[in-house]
Formats: structure tokens, C-alpha cells, sequence
């Protein structure tokens, strides 16, 4: 008997809804049915009930796509950002999507569509993708951070997403590196993402350029450009002295929470995913170098790896079908 | 069948030996066995040959004082400060006993004693103890500080010590809150054990002494007498305002700590233990106290306890039992 399971998976983003189709034999992943044919829709600025119906028929559209019918689907996962109630399948609120609070998303998806579906924070899912069918695929543990707007974590122990108590482990991006630091939009200070997201990357720029700090982004500044984390990284590699200290500024926080990931969870790889890790090589040798100097040097300091994501932006997907296979898989 | 199995706990401290025997009746542990005939020896400034042949006379009198045979032991289980490895079960390097380096004690003392032995680092062991037998009976996911000469750490989830990919996890006292702070042992800077340990608790009040405070340490200080944390502790208890202010800085560290092992693993308690925890209340309402002023208030921010250890000093001892007897029983 080698008879396949699918697996649908769903990724809810700030601005778009994504689809795919996972293929398993067993326990065993073993592609992306649809990887060419993966299914995006606009959610940004849409009502509740339009954004329900687009995920619907962007599911639809990908199982479709990838050869299948609705009943070839073995269980959905849908991949969202926080906060949600991971046990009960609930958005508890959205901070993208007009009036959704307390939405029971996986019930209603199932209820539509027909396959039992459980629903995951976006970056457990893009950690459990990427240690199954990305960067991660040989490791026992393994810890991402998805740098984005602000930092998502993710940390997968033997293949299983560690959730905690209340399903709020890993939120990585809520380490505290500075006390009394930069003020997070979660209410603490000094938080890793306050630092080293794409958004406080940025943000560190601006406040460089504010205080009259020379820089060849000073030009995009006057022009009423609002920089992102893209440009640091475009003119850190021109050559601008601003834009590299700054980056280096976001690796060095990398670093120290790498550290201090590796001091909790003893993983053999850390992964760094999400838009700013689109940087590359000048990003990811910069923090090996911050995480060897600022880290001791005592056993195992040199058995954690630190590499870039290779799922880029399906990974949430993926993972979010290969959680759906862990918890309602045959 | 009611037959009960059991577990011999020996906890290799930095200057005695504690063992003692836990009765298990399938996965359940029921008791101390001999919690009021722990045998101690000590092991400060002997020979390795010496320690061994003590280790192996107290776990021979812990067993006889519990009215069993050695041939009732299931399994052994060693709690140890590091480093060691654990999977190994060899010391690799101790800092506190002469010449032992890459030590096989779980087969040395296997080969002495008869029952099967593995090897746990201290810290985790403790943790163990006090989830099963202590102040996390009924959690599922809780973390512990051992609050000595250092910062230990464990973590427990759903009964299981995390190891992490090298055994190495849990490092809990080696999470960096200040970038570019105070020195550590271990090499790194800023580590939570430069700051809240009981030893660096009484090195910076012996730095605000010499940098001219006033304070009623001063006395004892000037006398000669090497601080403590103890000293610390009373003082604050007595109303010194420098000792009040020391001690209440050791709360806000711990309290970061606390909020950054959070963010990890999500657990529903933490559990402060070691000789510093002794001051109890005093320092526990503290750390409560900061953990709440700087935490996020979002979801899930109320649902981490704190608490005190209540084990004391025999919580390695036990842990080790029962790391042994998931490990190796039947």
C-alpha cells in the first residue's frame, strides 16, 4: 500500500490569503502537490465575510489546481497571526481583517468545505514547513524567526511545534534584549522586535537620519519616502556607512536572540525567514558573527547552525497542511 | 498488581553527596522512600577515587535505610552540575572534585552498585523533583530557576525535562538581559547569572559598598567579612534601604528572566528554588511584582505563576530518581 494523503493548507497573511496542497505518505511529507499552482487572494481592507469567502474559494481553487477533489483532502490547516486560540481553532482578534473577533475560523472552514481543519500561529507554521521541507529537513530541533513587520517564532523539538501551556511558546520576538529598551507594540520594552523586525529596522534608520547622521538614504528621507527595511539593506550594500551600521545594528540583536534561543532550547539550527531575511548573505554572516563573539565558548557553543529559509513565502502554507497532518492525519 | 518499583536518587553537590530511594508504582511516583534517611557525605577537596567510593557508600546506606537491597533498585539516576553528557552519562570536566575529567560515572557506578544509572544535569533534575513531587504537581508545563553560586535552569514539559539537541537546553541562568553587561563565568556578557545569582546578588552590593553607600552591610563589611546574599537578604528584611535595593534588583533581573523564559516555552508556572530562594517572600512578592510591570498585558499574561521551590535542597536528589525511572523503568 503506498496510497497518499493531501493535506490543504491555508496561510492568512496581513494582505493575502495563499493555498496549497501537501502530499504525504504516511507520516512521511512528500511534496507540494500544487507548489507551482498555489492560490492567492486580497484580503487587505475587506469585510469579515468577504475575506471567509475568498479563503473558501481560494481552497477550493488549489485543491482544483492540484488534480484533487474536496474529498481527497484529509484535514486543512490554516496558518494565521496571532492572536488565536490554537486549541479551539478561534481568531481572537484580527488586527488585518474588519470585524473578525472570537471567529471560529477552523470550524467554519471545515462546515464549508467539508475536511476537518485545525488552525496554527503563522510562524509555527512557517518553522514546522521549513524543518520538514525546507532548511531544517535534517535536524531534531530547530528555531525560526520570521522578521517581518515584527518578529515571529517558531521552535520545533522532534518534529512537533512547541506550543507551551497556552499555545503562546515561541513568541520569539518578544525576548527582552535591552531592559527599559525601545517600547514593542506588545507593551514590554526592549523586545527583540522592537529591534531587529524589518519595521524597527527601519525605524532605527529614520531616528539616525532624524538626528542629521549622514547617509545616502538621507535623499529617499527628504523626498517624504517612508524607508523600509529594503532600502538599509540596498544602500548598506552601496556602500553607505549609515545603512551598514544599522544592519549590522539588527544582526547584532539577532544574535543576542539567537543566544538566548539557544540557551532555552539547545536547537542545531536556527532559521531566518520572513522579508528582511530576503537581505541574504550580507544579513546572515553578520549575525553568525555577532552570535559567535557574543557567545560563550564553553560545549555545544559551536553545534548550533544558523542558516536563511528556503520556503520563502509558501512556508506558512506548507507547514500549515503539515500541522494539519500531525493533528488529524490518518 | 500493586508491585512498587524504586528508584535510587544520588545528588552530586559541589561539597557533599545526597542519596536517597523514591518508590514508584508504575509511572506514579508515591514517595520519598527514605526522605528522612537521606545519607550525606562530604566530597569538598577529595580525590576523585575518594568521591567515587563515597558516592558508592551513600547510595549502599541510603538503600539498606529505606529496608531494601540493591537488587529492589530498578535504576539509578546521578544529579550533576555540568558540564557533562548526559546521553553519555561522563562527566566531562569538574570544577569541584580533582582529576575528574571525562569520568563514565553512570557505568562506574552502574558496574559498583548493580542497577542500571544515567547521568542528569542538576538543575534539570531539580526541576523534575519539584514538577513531580513539589511545587508543580499539577502543571504541565513549568520552569525553574536554582537561584546558588550560579543560575540553574530546567524546563519540564508534559512530565519530560527538555534536553534540547545536545542535551544542553535549559540553560536558563545563561539568557543574556543586558548587551555588553557584566561579566559571566560562562564568557558571555549580561547573562542573568552576573545579576540575580546569589553570588553576584552579594558582588554588587559589595560594589555600591566600595563605590561609598551607606547602608548597615557597611559594618560587616568593612570588618573583613566576605558578603552574602543572606547578608543581603537580612538587611533588607531589617530596613536597610542599599540592601532593600540590591535585593530588589536581583527581582527585576529574575522578573525579566521569568518574562523571557515565558516568551520560549509558555509555561503555567515558574518555580524559584536554591539557597536564594530561601529569602522567600520577600523576594518572591518582588519578582512577582516586576514580572507584572514588565510583561506584555496580552493574552496569556496572567496565566504564569510564580512560586517557590519546596523541596529544598533534596529536590536534585529526587529528580534524578525520577529522570531514572523514566529513562530506565519498567
Amino acid at each position: 500500500m503506498t496510497s497518499h494523503s493531501y493535506y490543504l493548507g491555508i496561510d492568512l497573511g496581513a494582505t493575502t490569503v495563499k493555498a496549497g496542497v501537501v502530499s504525504a505518505l504516511k507520516s512521511q511529507i512528500l511534496n507540494l502537490k500544487s507548489q507551482k499552482a498555489t492560490v492567492t487572494a486580497e484580503t487587505a481592507d475587506q469585510k469579515g465575510t468577504v475575506v471567509l469567502q475568498r479563503i473558501i474559494d481560494c481552497a477550493r481553487q488549489a485543491v482544483v489546481q492540484a488534480g484533487l477533489a474536496l474529498s481527497d483532502i484529509t484535514a486543512m490547516g490554516i496558518a494565521s497571526p496571532g492572536p488565536i486560540d490554537i486549541k479551539a481553532g478561534i481568531i481572537c482578534d484580527s488586527p488585518n481583517i474588519q470585524g473578525w473577533r472570537d471567529i471560529p475560523l477552523a470550524k467554519l472552514l471545515s462546515e464549508a468545505l467539508g475536511p476537518p481543519a485545525i488552525l496554527e500561529n503563522d510562524a509555527n507554521a512557517a518553522a514546522l514547513g521549513e524543518y520538514h521541507l525546507g532548511a531544517g529537513q535534517s535536524v531534531a530541533v530547530m528555531a525560526m524567526f520570521t522578521l517581518g513587520s515584527g518578529i515571529g517564532g517558531g521552535v520545533v523539538i522532534d518534529g512537533e511545534i512547541l506550543h507551551g501551556a497556552h499555545g503562546f511558546a515561541a513568541e520569539l520576538g518578544h525576548i527582552i534584549l535591552v531592559p527599559a529598551g525601545r517600547k514593542c507594540g506588545c507593551g514590554q520594552r526592549g523586545c527583540a522586535e522592537a529591534y531587529a523586525s524589518a519595521n524597527s529596522t527601519a525605524a532605527r534608520a529614520v531616528e539616525a537620519l532624524r538626528q542629521g547622521r549622514e547617509s545616502s538614504l538621507s535623499q529617499l528621507f527628504r523626498a517624504g519616502r517612508q524607508l523600509t527595511a529594503k532600502d538599509v539593506v540596498d544602500h548598506a550594500r552601496q556602500g553607505d556607512a549609515l545603512a551598514a551600521e544599522i544592519l549590522d545594528g539588527t544582526a547584532y540583536y539577532l544574535a543576542l536572540l539567537s543566544l538566548n534561543v539557544r540557551a532555552v532550547v539547545d536547537p542545531q539550527l536556527i532559521v531566518l525567514g520572513g522579508g528582511l531575511a530576503q537581505a541574504g548573505d550580507i544579513l546572515l554572516s553578520a549575525v553568525r558573527k555577532h552570535f559567535k563573539e557574543q557567545g560563550w565558548h564553553l560545549q555545544g557553543a559551536d553545534r548550533c547552525r544558523m542558516e536563511l529559509a528556503v520556503l520563502g513565502n509558501q512556508a506558512g502554507m506548507i507547514g500549515a497542511a503539515l500541522a494539519a497532518a500531525k493533528a488529524l492525519g490518518r
